[in-house]
């Protein structure tokens, strides 16, 4: 008992999908089998042509809806602070948050020489290339509080000590919402050494 | 802030997929765009022709890898057998365990009036043409044990009832591996009325 050919070959297709596994691949190509025809030419025609669809920013490396990057073209961003990401996923979920006008610079992968992304391969050189341009005066790191995201950090603060900026990365702390019992020792560490005066 | 339009597009052709939300939408649609030209594309390719791709017995509404199907036509199968089961996959499921070595009949969904799911959608009129040619001693019913699978299941052994044929369920019970401290009423009630004598 096997399946048909073309259905192991979608199975397969869909197993690259992050977090999707034999069984998740077979359930959504099963569904697939049930769609109407339309929807299976809408997704054959997204997926196909999203490459030559997506831009990126050359200096920051953000995604384009149109010809011009909206972070670093907009006279409303303050191109004097700029937030290190990892991913282009991440500058929507800061630009979500609402919070931040500065600019962004997506690095495109944390350091991880075992699986070899090594700093040539990420966006750093083009990083230090903004220094010449514009003035400067904060960047941001908002990398994963992972052992790749610390190292990456580690990285950038280095390579930019030589620099007149100010160099921060966002606070390590107990995240909204949760309960004590949960928080690992690391975070606890953390949020205690950080831990701030209360308003009178 | 929003997403380019392409990604928007993409991100709900995904959110037609089982289970998945904005959140997944969005975490695949990102994944995808790091992905290599050549793997868009079959997968493009695999979802753009899975119908024209894809053949349905007839007689009993499996996938066929060739122009005939496996089930129907094999000699090693025992023709006087018919599972119902209520999708495709299914069939997949049972065939994995390797002891069943009837034929099968996949109705294409379950009884539920509310969504416009009416026996005429069903193919149980395709069934009961099965009776015809063949001489059929035993219907296994292998439905869900929800209320659309008893509701189905019953209709089926109503419109069974006139024909010389024996009309049998798979067996409800405690899942195999599973504790006791884990399992609904209902279920001990079905396991404790349906006891079975052990061996010496």
């Amino acid at each position: 008992m096997k399946y048909p050919e073309h259905m192991i070959a979608l199975i397969n297709a869909l197993r690259c999908l992050p977090g999707v596994g034999n069984k998740t691949a077979e359930r959504y190509a099963f569904q697939m089998l049930e769609w109407e025809p339309h929807d299976l030419a809408v997704l054959a025609q997204t997926v196909g042509t999203l490459h030559e669809k997506t831009k990126f920013c050359s200096e920051c490396g953000c995604l384009m809806d149109d010809e011009e990057c909206e972070y670093c073209v907009s006279d409303k961003r303050d191109r004097s602070t700029i937030c290190v990401v990892s991913n282009i996923r991440e500058v929507f979920a800061i630009e979500q948050m609402g919070e931040y006008r500065g600019v962004y610079h997506v690095l495109g992968g944390l350091l991880s020489p075992m699986d070899g992304i090594t700093p040539e391969v990420l966006r750093v050189e083009s990083l230090l290339d903004r220094f010449q341009n514009t003035q400067v005066k904060e960047v941001v790191i908002a990398l994963d509080s992972t052992l790749e995201g610390d190292a990456t950090a580690l990285y950038l603060n280095k390579e930019l000590a030589e620099l007149p900026v100010k160099v921060t990365r966002l606070a390590f702390g107990i995240p909204m919402g949760s309960s004590l019992d949960y928080i690992d020792g690391g975070t606890l560490a953390y949020a205690l050494s950080g831990r701030t005066t209360m308003g009178g």
